[in-house]
């Protein structure tokens, strides 16, 4: 959240974080308002690359493309070495250069803020039905918005550009990066938007307190990555110093207020990134799909797939969906190859809650290194400190959640994620690539883009919901 | 400057300020000792391309590189049509990934903060011999710092990346953008840091107060592009009120200060960038520089230049210093055709001084649309807001001095630079494209990456020095 005037917002946020039922929408309503959001009209399946209809591979470079050059592209990317131990590497990427809009509309009922979050349907989604923001809508609906869109709720969303008229308060709106390990230079736009204005009921979307929400955050594959990004930029926190012996719960919102006394100052931490991004490797850049054979990335007829294993596949399917306006239509998903692990180790020094951050680049980041979690693993993948985030006892861990990303790229792709306490045992000298950090400094670099990763914001707004 | 504990720096940054002149070295011997810096030692004259040693026209792609693929390159860079009425653009850029170090080491004497300051010569600077930072410096140079490096104090900023141990207290570190309009993707690491070590003197070196760094960036060509963007993030601000019918010069320092009141919130103002943002044309790729013909960019043997004119040429240039470990070497250069302008428009809005700000892409820039001045227009270029700024009376004219670019890759890079008070019949509506802020509220912006141009920084560097 940016700096000015945060401190009401802060108070009625932290409202809203505690009223974990609403009269305005109770939460015994919820499973069976979703199941009556009926997922059975969604069917998606595998095709072979031939059947792609409108979808191609280029002659010349091998790029996956829509016939119109519209949508999205797989291309390849090329990391170069980086002059001591990394080899350089090539894989394939998802190009998308349009920024789409992740927009949450929030609004007072009763004197507590609610959200409103709609059941939406993904191809690709973990149970084909998740809590999505108000609005996921890409540049081209946002540029028609004024002209009559077809995705509500977009006019809240789309009038704060050059030259437009917005309607309501904007309380967000800045650009994060998604993935940079599946998409080149991807970044979407995030916004929360107070609206006075009565809103006519629509039975795909439902207000919900951020304690509601919170709540729904602990069940796997409910809340989708788009509410879940969204969510990480609207935090509560507590008011006050933090109470000594606090639950878990407790020291989570101190460690999100500003009054919560960091082991390192923020500038501190802006210096040992801004160090961490100089020294990086140089950054990739995109080449054709068909250089990435030179990695082992080779193209069978179902699938693109690396010789030997790697994190994903990119595979071929056909969704229909019957009670749209377009019935059936072909496109590619990237499908992982297993679940990834998303990990944040946390400890209390000087009382505060703090995790362990490490400052960590993908291939296809815009600005170098972010701040991810402790532990970031991709399907197949290890880290130095797996092992202390895997055999932590069970009476520490705090929050372990599988949730999936985006479901209209990625076919099931599920992400572990986990906030566990950090064992007697457990180094507090970070390594260089670490910095003990609260979740309130995390949540103010938010309000900036490329600073903080999906991963870690994922993290983030699920942390009020550790227990 | 970042957010926490800056209260203490201001107060400092004023004194500094304040202070025109200085003990430790006297403001009349300075034009004395630049002097003695003997440019003489320089000689650049042209050569054609196929004089240049070690650099070549790759085969393929057409792109000038060095044999060792070390420095920097010149690649094709391609702009998508943007959809609307912008159609497809190609040109030249210059390529060079690796982050550079900027830093100013500043240290109290008689309570004062001074900074240290190089005279430092650069192959195609006007007057070859410029103010320059403490420190300019590649990231090879940097990583070698600890192994002994030739590069000065260099030790001050280097050790601050991961792992590291510094030597000072950092008082600012952030990665900041170069001309998007001529570098892709290119960035720069800003350090201040602060030392109480006895610095060993040098002939090259002097410590210099911001007043006096002030009054010398108000003579043309003398303190150059890498001074001026470390300087846009140390800035002195009035404490206070802003007082009634203050001089020009007072109404800067309050616009600087936190206690300015803007006429749009920095969130506000955040919104609309990135509203911007997302509906910019999408991002330029880099291509083949062969490619760029399609754009009338051809080279003959001595020069690359567009077909009917451009903003700039690239030329072959061979570089003599033989006072120099390497007394003779050759290299590419960019040279523009003519002198580019930077204007801030200024209106006093409710008493505060604003400074109209557009948002803007260059083609290279990393993020899109960035914070630029009022009007910047490239040689032979033009702004719709340019009439104004060149019609205005000289009573309303503050800053107007000439500086330039980078010498190490620019030639002769010329750019004036403006600060003029809006007359009464500028239109103090904002276009879609412009918001009013405070200096003070841009100021706040250099502390994150990718916000404030490199231009709209020199401004408001110079702010200070307007009277």
């Amino acid at each position: 959240m940016s700096e000015t005037d945060t401190h009401g917002l802060q108070r009625r946020l932290r409202l809203s974080a505690a009223a974990e039922d609403s009269p305005v929408f109770p939460q015994d309503r919820f499973d069976a308002w979703l199941a009556g959001r009926s997922a059975e009209r969604f069917r998606v399946s595998r095709v072979p690359f031939a059947d792609l209809e409108q979808w191609s591979f280029d002659s010349g470079s091998g790029n996956l493309r829509h016939r119109t050059g519209r949508f999205f592209s797989i291309e390849g990317l090329w990391t170069p070495a980086d002059g001591q131990d990394a080899a350089q590497e090539y894989q394939p990427v998802i190009v998308q250069p349009e920024i789409g809009t992740l927009g949450i509309l929030m609004k007072d009922f009763g004197g507590v803020p609610h959200f409103l979050m709609q059941a939406k349907m993904e191809p690709g989604n973990v149970n084909t039905l998740q809590l999505s923001p108000t609005v996921q809508a890409t540049r081209s609906n946002s540029a028609r918005a004024h002209g009559g869109s077809t995705v509500r709720h977009l006019e809240f969303f789309a009038g704060h550009g050059p030259g437009g008229t917005g309607r309501g308060r904007v309380l967000l709106d800045v650009l994060q990066s998604e993935h940079g390990s599946y998409f080149l230079h991807k970044r979407n736009r995030h916004m929360v938007v107070e609206t006075q204005e009565d809103i006519p009921e629509h039975e795909d979307f439902r207000w919900l307190t951020l304690g509601q929400i919170h709540r729904l955050l602990r069940r796997d594959h409910l809340v989708n990555m788009d509410a879940r990004t969204v969510l990480s930029c609207v935090l509560p926190g507590a008011a006050g110093p933090a109470p000594a012996g606090s639950s878990f719960a407790d020291a989570v919102l101190h460690s999100l207020s500003r009054s919560a006394a960091p082991r390192h100052s923020l500038p501190e931490l802006m210096s040992w990134l801004t160090g961490v991004r100089t020294h990086a490797r140089p950054p990739a850049r995109p080449v054709p799909l068909r250089a990435t054979a030179a990695d082992g990335w080779l193209r069978g007829p179902d699938r693109l797939e690396r010789r030997g294993g790697g994190p994903f596949t990119v595979v071929g399917a056909r969704v229909e969906a019957p009670t749209r306006e377009v019935p059936s239509w072909t496109q590619p998903l990237v499908e992982p190859t297993g679940t990834a692990l998303s990990a944040f180790v946390t400890a209390r020094l000087g009382g505060v809650l703090h995790v362990l951050v490490e400052a960590r680049a993908e291939p296809g980041c815009l600005d170098g290194p972010e701040l991810h979690p402790t532990v970031h693993c991709l399907p197949g993948g290890t880290h130095p400190l797996l092992d202390h985030v895997l055999g932590t006892p069970p009476s520490r861990v705090r929050y372990d959640v599988e949730l999936s990303e985006e479901g209209g790229r990625f076919h099931h792709a599920r992400c572990r994620n986990l906030m566990v306490e950090a064992e007697d045992a457990f180094p507090l000298d970070a390594p260089a690539t670490h910095r003990w950090m609260t979740l309130g400094q995390l949540a103010r670099l938010t309000g900036f883009g490329q600073y903080v990763s999906i991963q870690a914001r994922t993290l983030l707004a699920c942390a009020p919901a550790a227990v």
